[in-house]
């Protein structure tokens, strides 16, 4: 998979979990937190206007474990742009290494903020995931 | 201290940070939690409402640890009740312990959810908490 | 899918974000939740022994949202046991309803603690899977 | 207060509330992973070594909010440094601002990781708490 885009990732002291390794769920932060702030920046996403994206479906393959206090980086690309719907592929990456130690799959679906319907993508994020993450 | 109401607050796996017991932010999660319980249960708090209630200040003593799966109970007493201003103290206790593991406390400033100035205590909640805590 | 055994799962104030509803991530923290819960009371899981499980993948489905205060349950099913790993098929659930708001899925690869080397599924664990969850 | 030290804290998607603001326990995660970030890197704290330091107190008032994606910096000083002992000051900045959002202090008490009996601060923590931030 190609991650035309990263963003830092840093981890904090809670975590880790119990088996002093990051906690599974935190993958999951770091994907959505990574998109949203790429869709903010680039797409000019405003997460208290009217067009929100609600997580349909999420998936996250882990392959090497890592832990707090070290910063991850978390590539992000999009597998599929849909009508309403934006599948990304996401690689969280240790921050000197070329192979990710998960890789993951976020589909996000565009819905009226008040009704939860489905919309289609913004205009300015699709345009910003067709320039610079599909090109 | 005297807690009048007592309120359960279960644990989850990733509670326990790479110490092996539950990380301190967590007892602020279940205080937290524990107030917005009994106010929606009894206060008719509305979290989408317009009266919100804001954290202004809270701290936390630490006397003993507790870890997952363990299951603890959150008491609930309230040390002032101002114009604007709830104070309230609470008890992190294990189940089967009369005495707390944890004492915290929480001062919650009611805002307007819009403008976020000052508002009284809502009346359902100000009821509640004189006929439930303070009596 | 078919969830044999079924575990209360009590929402927290923080669990909601910004969109009003539990976060993506809470759904990944309640289903390792109910697993290691199930596991430790059924199975002898020690979290502090030689045997730990670690989680090789995830995933979720979402249908539909929910939103604390509403406590939910996690319906707990297996897939697949195989000889170092047990694929979990999990369902979360209103209290109040057989369609599950969420299904997901997650695969555990046990391994020893400290050498993080894969080792066969546990006696206690894998005879609890067999007679509680595959019977 | 003066807070010799800054660290950097990055906000994410799921540290907003429902109230569009970072919970009140983010500042918690941010407090504890600043200090620990600041002893790992300048006292050579090793958290999977036999000196671990626990929160035996932790308190924070909150002056104005903030939410993601906004990126925080933590400062970090030292009112008292005992024999077991450390208690923290810490400040909860804005980026672009001199006036913290929030100040709080974290009383951390140095215990051994077997007994989790009192211990004194590890000499190379006290040498660099002496020298970086009381001097």
């Amino acid at each position: 998979m190609h991650y035309p885009a990263r963003q830092p990732f840093a981890t904090r002291w809670n975590d880790n979990d119990q088996y002093g390794h990051l906690n599974n769920t935190v993958y999951y932060e770091a994907m959505d937190t990574a998109i949203n702030v790429w869709m903010i920046a680039n797409g000019d996403l405003d997460p208290q206007g009217s067009a929100i994206a609600v997580c349909a479906a999420s998936s996250c393959e882990f392959r090497a474990s890592a832990a707090f206090p070290e910063p991850l980086e978390i590539g992000i690309g999009v597998e599929r742009l849909g009508t309403s719907s934006i599948t990304w592929a996401l690689g969280i990456h240790r921050t000197d290494a070329a192979e990710p130690i998960a890789t993951g799959r976020f589909v996000h679906v565009f819905v009226d903020a008040a009704t939860r319907t489905p919309i289609p993508v913004p205009a300015g994020i699709r345009s910003a995931v067709e320039g610079r993450l599909l090109a």
